[in-house]
């Protein structure tokens, strides 16, 4: 068996989104990065974000009862990155970082073009756990870039096309996806034969 | 600009992990596979996962108070699987898939040996959400392959040997990591330096 060498208490996390965040609404909408992220329900599909209590973007959320969350391609990174930099306040990020806001269907806070993948989302709670704020948001809508998917049947995104960009947190690194390995609810059935 | 294609309400995330949940003590014990899991705060480093309300995982996390999160290779996608596929209220999961229980440091939950990092979680709330329970639980310590770090600097993590499996959820797919990008909190520099 390997031998494990203690880390102590860390929130270091692997592999996940780094997702750009938009809140607010025109003129005064901000997109920050965010790797505190994960879908908490699927009834309703509800994602949840968590967020510095200082932050910009939890101002404008509050303000506004919804964000966009917006999934980036691999070739974004440096935009990905450049968003967590600085600070929204100060200075229009989208527009700095090249990123052009489109309306979204069902909220009036824009979705990002330039990202494949785009969720809508209405506050439903929010909870404080330490210097954190947790907002939950209902998925009310999502989309795609249409060259990204089967458009004769939508459950078939084209993952490799869309090509996620991956984060992997505390050791601070953006890495592409690599090999599709195989099939969820599929490939363990072989060993479940054998049991 | 690219068209977009709506989806509707939709729980499809992606890029995120196939962790591998541990709950229960000796000889009660069980493994489950879990997408909905993010960090959810930095003070104290805290995890939340989901889990339907009828899952066994979440009776044994209620009983013990406790979990472990192993982060399982790309090697592993078929155990993974496997270990989303059945119930473990009928089998020894861990036992059936091959996959070893050995001790934690601060939980009487164990961890998993073939997964090369691990955190152990000591519950502090539920939230319930529709069908879904989000459990939140402290990071107490985490734990990594003494092979895939810099044991001369332990923030040296590397990622490309742990190669931490990626899922992407409602596609139901399982990636592997490809190309390191760039450096978080540094790629985006050269855009922040133009503006």
């Amino acid at each position: 068996l390997p031998t494990k060498i203690s880390l102590g208490p860390s929130d270091a996390f692997f592999p996940i989104p780094a997702a750009l965040i938009v809140s607010g609404v025109e003129p005064k909408h901000n997109v920050a990065t965010v790797a505190w992220i994960g879908i908490v329900s699927s009834t309703p599909p509800t994602v949840g974000i968590s967020l510095k209590k200082d932050r910009y973007t939890l101002q404008l959320i509050r303000e506004f009862g919804e964000f966009t969350v917006n999934i980036p391609s691999a070739s974004l990174f440096k935009e990905v990155d450049f968003c967590g930099l600085t600070h929204g306040r100060e200075r229009d990020k989208l527009k700095a970082a090249g990123l052009t806001p489109i309306a979204g269907k069902l909220t009036k806070t824009p979705i990002i073009s330039e990202c494949p993948y785009n969720m809508e989302c209405k506050v439903t709670q929010e909870l404080e756990l330490g210097d954190w704020v947790l907002v939950l948001g209902e998925i009310v809508e999502t989309s795609i870039d249409e060259d990204k998917i089967d458009t004769s049947n939508l459950a078939k995104i084209d993952i490799a096309t869309v090509d996620p960009l991956v984060y992997c947190a505390k050791v601070r690194q953006y890495w592409s996806i690599g090999k599709k390995l195989g099939e969820g609810f599929g490939a363990g059935k072989d060993i479940l034969k054998e049991k």
